[in-house]
């Protein structure tokens, strides 16, 4: 043992000292009156892009890209070890913490709790900007940083967007400010802007990304001059990296301390010429550098110690949080900069647009298992957390991996995509364990078996629990289960084999109900992506989609019996019309309801929508085209998964066989139409107490044969004068006016048109005019823009056949393929639409938003006579029956967290204005949402749940800004919540975070 | 403090756990019974090859080629720290430790003395083995091991020489056996060899490499079955390597541990069947590995571990010591190998034979300086070794470096071979001061300011000393040392500008003097290259050669005056005859002693060669080729710096100005001669008292317009049937046979007739039948052959347009420049031809060669009047007045050590059977070696002094061979050394190397 010890001592030597005859000082701060470079050291990790998140952590695969994170981290631990002054920033690290023994997690807290390791960001991963849902944004940053709360004891500082394609409002205040951050450092924004941030020195700025909560959720925010990496070629230190080393030896050749020097000292420079005050950051590092971090420190060692001995500038270790604190030391007043960051123009002609709509199928995984994730933390909640937390978990990491920059993007490699999707899957597997035994445990009134039997590829059509054969005296039971708050109808469609059936509401009663015939084209996609995915055709092909109507309590559930009957439900009526068939000259108009979609008996097209009950009357037309890839031959700047860059609009026209088929019934008609042979399905649902068009479209294969990568857009087509403006949502939450051919920051060149004009859509798109607004809502993330006045467009689907170079080196051609043979990937999606009068759209964008991010959540189970009623509750809901949520909130987290808490987050779902009665202060109260339980002590949380709300208040820099009064607008926020009464205030826009105790 | 302790203690726990679940079991030993797999962790770090040992040791230039060996022994110290099973094994590393701090130092001590870190072969660089002289390897050695053993206080044990291009019998038996080392380890044999020792299983032998000392100087010696890197794509593990990482993690993806463990099984087994005995070693490294070296040991844990989990082999952290320790144990007979392993065929049609001869300047600049260095010790040592080691180191040092396998082979990049050569220079620079204090103090009665001004330049006719003007009474002294231990005459030539001149000899007696006019080619050259090194023209051009006698005594200097005459020395007789004046018949006879040669005058060749004492009378001629350099274009093999692939020879026509002039004297005559425009000078040399011509060949700059690559050959053609049997020597030391288009080893298939027939050669090359035997001497190392009977080539300059595709990517391209304007570089040497009776060859290859090796070293000062004679000592010698050594022994190093004691090493000129009178065992009587100084002790050392060569004949492992019988001929060696009588004897070939202690 003493030997040991002795081995000890020396090894720390080894750390310790670079080098026996020189001795560099690294111990700098800041100096006051010098321009001060701050070197912050970081590795920029993705998890996932050119290779799995596996394969990146062990360094397997190299062979595609040259990365081990594991590597990474090993090697900063003992660089962090042989200096003191050395620091580190890192923005992720579970998976090796998990691997570490229990003394190198000690030797890690401390260097976390020193400084000299500083975790930022603190999510799973860093999210993208733009395809991802605020929803998702914050469950995937609480997952981070309560585990760094929990292991480390420390909240992050610092938002850390180095490389996310754009920058979103909901990231600036929400995922910022909301977090308690005090900066958020960011690599890309459009490059007119920057020119022109560099020329007034307002590349940093204080971002007030919220119009609703202005300045009290405002954050410092600054753009690097260029990317994350060092500021020149001459300051890359990885292992075999280029640039040149500092060869301080005078025994050797190449001594070149001064010229070194003076490099450092004139890159210093130039870039404080284009920086408010004089502290500049130099990002250290990059796309998984570090492999041995002792070769960046061993340089930047000796540069601090030269450059300090030299005197011009000043160098200094640092980390973003030192940065911050200069930067507001100083107490300068910075501009002001709204909205957000997007599109991203990397350069001419290079918009990173198309990635809004890349990989439209893993982006509506995203998002199918995001409502479901929520609902199924709501029911794990309602049965009680056990050792099913672990199942849950799984979904948990993996959706908020999938919100990675390179994930949910769409901008990884194809092998990448099918990992996240794997895991997504996997994760989907286990949440649905836990789903079904709660369900069960909610139903039965003696916890049996459970009723289990999901249907996850309903998509397709395809869902064996409901297509079984009830003509023997098998009933169906349907669970159906709402994770809104509020009480909620809407029409259910499954597929079944029998057309004689009927269908028992929750009390016994028959309902109305419909059969739609299933159409050819769905049997078509129903057995070949079953084929794709299972390995087989299934056996039996289910004849009817049934139809009927089911209305839930807010967080509760109903059950429906179906049944074989003598007679049919009521089938639906069925209207085919040819236009090979000659001129028909009528008009056919659709909808059982006040909504009436008027199509020209002529052209099989959609001509008029209008709403008996509002009175808008709108002329309408609905268009397919397609945007052909540039394919790079001219400058390398082809159209591929991050790029949108069209050469060329080309309508879509009939191949001749235009047809649509009519089907209607007492719930909803039907439109089928065939639009080309790889469009060759579209329906369009107008329901009978809904009054927004539902459509369905089936896009692709996406044909290739003529060598040209295509993006397919479909627009909508109105006469309203929207005068170049519409709006998008920034993430699913603040909607952010946008103008054609126009920035508000900037004097736009414009160089790419439609690529210039996309924005990432993830709620909604709108338009108004004077009269009438005319709303547009997605079920996964898109992009879409209004290219000319009285049009809106979505970008559905792309597949591109060249790289566009911007590192993946891959062309974005997804395939699916039985046995051998690979087709193009299909897609199948809906948006639905709907027209108001001005000043009216809000409400149904708001609250049918919440109802598409939640839909029913379904449970099958079969029953032998008629033995469920007596055993089972029919309906039942978990808040107080006499309550609902106010139709202005929404309950977007409850969950019961490891240590039996709960944390629940409750969001205002109007921004100021936005509405004339819901756009106020609502009130929730507890007490009713929690009925059966009582609540023993309740803590108001930052965002992430990381901190008590009043200490993040009170711990805020609050910055100075350019111009303002001191007699701004006040901003209205939600009061503190009184103990005993409970009750929740919400401002407009505002998200309130609590971790409740509820008593056992 | 305490924090600072636990932190040290928590340290540990980095080093030693790889992971928290997952502990590998590394410990593995020796298995008997099962296949043993010895994974030897190794870097291959060149000093020196695509960039200088600078660039390579800090990392800079990672654009030519990512390698920092800073990086890999920074990295080693930790991860051979975390398991104390972990092992490597390193070549060299005294510049890293130099660096260290003493802590680490020591930590490193304890690495090396528990044998995780093993240091072999343990000189400063890993040697060529061809274009290397035996006294520069023995030199290089010396000071490696001595390092290694002051530090460490071990002796090496095991050979590696992993990536010369061929290998010597000099190194396996003197720089193998007579260092001690058990076993010699090679990565690079011919492929045709390789296959059949495959199917043999004799890829492990006995090498007894020297006829004369047969099995007392034999070495075990394997050659990998491919080259020195893992056994397969699957086995390398850097950062960023491709291989297939063990991932053994439950959690993650692609669990692949059985995977792994088979694909190592496999290749183990497929190793062992073609391994005599179960041990195998894998070479589990490559060039400028381990740059971050847990990635390796983090993978070589885990197949360790898992591999012997799975049992069907075992695998074992190992070094070649264990290895070889393993094979010994097993007690097996080995095949006998004998000879050498030269040349070294790649592949077809890839004979790495150009080398022998590529960068001719730098071959010839390293071979001056050795035998400098050599001189310059002696003297030094004469002085009394003090702080003047210190620069005397650098030279040592320089050509230490300059033996690696990418220097003196001149396969380095240009940039290299400059640093090469500035190391060189600064070497030379500094070591001449030691030289001319040292002449100084033996010259001067009462020391004063010396003697220097040396001529490294007197190649190209450029002596600023000697030619100053001596016509207003000025005398220039010349001080002439001889380095050898014999009395010795030689001419000596030295510019002059004066031409009514006379020489004093030591007496100050006028001895017979010649001046020989300075032809235009040799101004020529003159300007040119002075202007390209110094940068200048020299403003004055003296007119002649001043050719005088000079005789020495050994180890002993001379002095000689030359003063302004009233008449002219006597001024060659001119005779010029020009081919193209017609024709004229008759024959021109040149030589003013006992050698004639014979020329015919109508072509101005050289017929015949005629020494009327021995009566040797043989038709000669001479004439030039060139190889057209292979481009590549068919299957990438070009010529270039390491291939030699002649596509096409072209004899070289006179371009009709052939001429020559005929210099005739009392002292030599010399016939000049133009080739052509770009070997425009060859000057034939044939003097009174030498019985051989000396011929100094001007080629250069080498034609490229035409687009094609050239090697410049000499031919030597007689009449001689020698039935193609040729001689080259081993490093300079033992000749061996070889036959062309013949290998003793294996029947070989000829694929390139010329390069497959190519041999190094450092001493000479010669021939002979039953008659006579033609021996040529050389400058420094060349490659030549035999190609066709009767017939001795030399390859003398290449210069290649194509890269090799060997790894350096840059063409052999040599050129110079002045001002901006670059030519083809012009290389000047010299060979030496003689013709003798058949058996009495070698006495003049051997006494003659040793003073090609060792000039006459010149010092020059200027006197006025005939102060000098009364103040100076005019002639010396620091042996005995009436001894000099045996004929058949030369004394290749005397040096003072750092301690004070003395390194002596005598060496045995002849081989067995080479002279009826020579090749017998010598005596050395060490007292009147040293007869003013009184040796108090002397041990007789292992050949690099490292050890004392009883401990090492003790320790040494005896191997067996396959049908040795126990008669084998007796070795002769030479007794031990009475300490009374201090007589050393030394049989042939016998090497003695001694460490004296002088009384003061």
């Amino acid at each position: 043992m003493a030997i040991r010890l002795r081995l000890l001592i020396l090894l720390v030597a080894i750390l310790c000292v670079e080098s026996k005859y020189m001795v560099y000082n690294t111990s700098q701060t800041i100096v006051p009156g010098k321009i001060n470079v701050h070197l912050v050291a970081h590795t920029h990790d993705d998890v996932g892009w050119l290779k799995t998140v596996d394969q990146y952590y062990v360094g397997s695969n190299n062979s595609i890209q040259g990365a081990c994170v594991q590597n990474v981290l090993d090697s900063i631990v003992p660089a962090l070890l042989a200096d003191k002054n050395r620091k580190f920033i890192y923005a992720f690290f579970q998976r090796w913490w998990r691997d570490q023994s229990e003394e190198v997690q000690s030797i890690v807290k401390q260097l976390v709790s020193s400084g000299q390791l500083e975790l930022i960001n603190g999510g799973m991963c860093m999210h993208d900007e733009a395809a991802t849902h605020y929803i998702d944004m914050i469950d995937q940053t609480t997952l981070g940083h309560r585990f760094i709360k929990e292991e480390f004891g420390v909240t992050p500082r610092i938002g850390w967007q180095i490389d996310p394609f754009g920058h979103s409002a909901v990231q600036a205040y929400l995922l910022g400010a909301e977090l308690g951050f005090d900066s958020l450092f960011f690599g890309r924004i459009d490059y007119q802007d920057r020119a022109k941030r560099k020329n007034e020195k307002s590349l940093e700025v204080i971002w007030r990304g919220s119009k609703s909560l202005g300045s009290s959720a405002q954050i410092f925010a600054g753009t690097f001059p260029d990317a994350y990496e060092p500021p020149s070629d001459s300051f890359y230190f990885e292992i075999d990296d280029y640039s040149p080393i500092i060869q301080d030896d005078f025994n050797l050749f190449d001594y070149n301390v001064q010229d070194r020097v003076n490099d450092f000292v004139a890159t210093a420079i130039s870039q404080a010429n284009i920086t408010r005050t004089n502290h500049i950051m130099w990002t250290m590092g990059g796309d998984f550098k570090y492999q041995y971090a002792r070769t960046w420190f061993r340089q930047m060692d000796k540069l601090i110690h030269y450059v300090n001995q030299d005197g011009h500038v000043n160098a200094l270790y640092s980390t973003p949080s030192i940065y911050t604190d200069a930067k507001y030391a100083i107490n300068e007043s910075w501009q002001i900069k709204t909205d957000d960051f997007f599109p991203y123009g990397e350069k001419e002609n290079a918009y990173w647009t198309g990635y809004f709509t890349s990989r439209p199928a893993l982006k509506g995984y995203v998002r199918m298992l995001s409502g479901y994730y929520l609902a199924a933390r709501q029911l794990e909640f309602f049965k009680g957390r056990s050792d099913s937390g672990a199942k849950m978990d799984i979904l948990a990491d993996a959706l908020a991996i999938a919100q990675h920059h390179d994930a949910v993007t769409g901008t990884e490699r194809q092998h990448v995509a099918d990992d996240y999707a794997r895991h997504l899957s996997i994760g989907y597997e286990e949440a649905e364990k836990v789903v079904a035994a709660s369900l069960a445990c909610m139903v039965e009134s003696t916890p049996k078996t459970g009723c289990r039997s999901p249907c996850p590829l309903l998509n397709i059509s395809y869902c064996p629990p409901s297509e079984v054969d009830l003509s023997h005296g098998k009933n169906l039971v349907v669970v159906v289960y709402n994770s809104l708050g509020w009480n909620r109808e809407d029409v259910i469609r499954i597929p079944v084999i029998n057309a004689n059936i009927t269908v028992l509401d929750s009390g016994g009663k028959e309902i109305e109900s419909q059969l739609l015939p299933l159409a050819n084209a769905s049997v078509g996609i129903r057995n070949f992506y079953a084929m794709a995915h299972l390995g087989k055709v299934p056996s039996v092909t289910p004849e009817y989609w049934l139809a009927f109507s089911a209305s839930v309590p807010p967080l509760g559930f109903s059950t429906y019996v179906i049944s074989s009957s003598k007679r049919a439900a009521a089938t639906s009526g069925i209207q085919t019309v040819h236009k090979s068939k000659g001129n028909q000259n009528n008009t056919i108009e659709v909808g059982p309801g006040n909504l009436k979609l008027i199509y020209s008996g002529k052209e099989g097209k959609i001509t008029h929508y209008i709403n008996s009950r509002s009175k808008v009357k709108e002329f309408v037309e609905q268009s397919y085209s397609f945007y052909s890839g540039n394919d790079g031959s001219e400058d390398l700047q082809a159209s591929g998964a991050y790029v949108s860059r069209p050469n060329g609009t080309h309508p879509i026209k009939s191949d001749g066989q235009v047809s649509f088929t009519v089907l209607r019934g007492p719930l909803l008609d039907e439109v089928h139409q065939r639009i080309n042979s790889w469009i060759y399905q579209q329906i369009t649902r107008v329901y009978k107490g809904k009054e927004h068009a539902e459509v369905e479209f089936t896009v692709g294969p996406i044909p290739i044969d003529d060598g040209i990568g295509k993006e397919i857009v479909t627009q909508i087509t109105t006469t309203m004068k929207n005068n170049k403006a519409f709006y998008t949502d920034s993430n699913g939450r603040d909607f952010l006016e946008r103008i054609r051919d126009y920035r508000k920051d900037w004097r736009l060149e414009v160089d790419q048109p439609i690529a210039g004009n996309y924005y990432p859509i993830n709620l909604g798109i709108y338009m108004k005019d004077n009269r009438t607004e005319l709303s547009i809502l997605v079920d996964r993330s898109v992009g879409g823009s209004s290219i000319v006045d009285g049009q809106l467009e979505l970008m559905l689907h792309r597949r591109l056949l060249r790289d566009d170079d911007k590192g993946i080196a891959e062309a974005l051609d997804e395939t699916v393929c039985v046995l051998d043979e690979c087709t193009g990937l299909t897609i199948q999606g809906k948006y639905y639409l709907r027209i108001d009068p001005l000043g009216e759209g809000a409400r149904w964008r708001r609250s049918f938003g919440q109802e598409t991010y939640s839909p029913f959540l379904l449970a099958f189970t079969e029953q032998d006579g008629n033995s469920w009623k007596k055993s089972h509750i029919q309906t039942f809901s978990e808040i107080d029956p006499s309550y609902s949520l106010p139709d202005n909130v929404a309950m977007i987290t409850l969950q019961e967290l490891e240590d039996g808490t709960v944390l629940l987050r409750l969001a205002h779902l109007y921004e100021v204005g936005e509405d004339k009665d819901l756009s106020v202060m609502a009130s929730v109260e507890l007490k009713k949402l929690f009925p059966n339980k009582k609540i023993n002590k309740i803590a108001e949380m930052s965002l992430s749940a990381n901190q008590e709300r009043a200490e993040m208040e009170m711990k805020r820099l609050v910055w100075k800004v350019e111009g303002s009064s001191p007699e701004e607008p006040k901003v209205s926020r939600g009061g503190p919540v009184d103990s005993t009464k409970l009750v929740v205030e919400l401002a407009p826009m505002e998200i309130r975070t609590f971790i409740i105790n509820f008593s056992h």
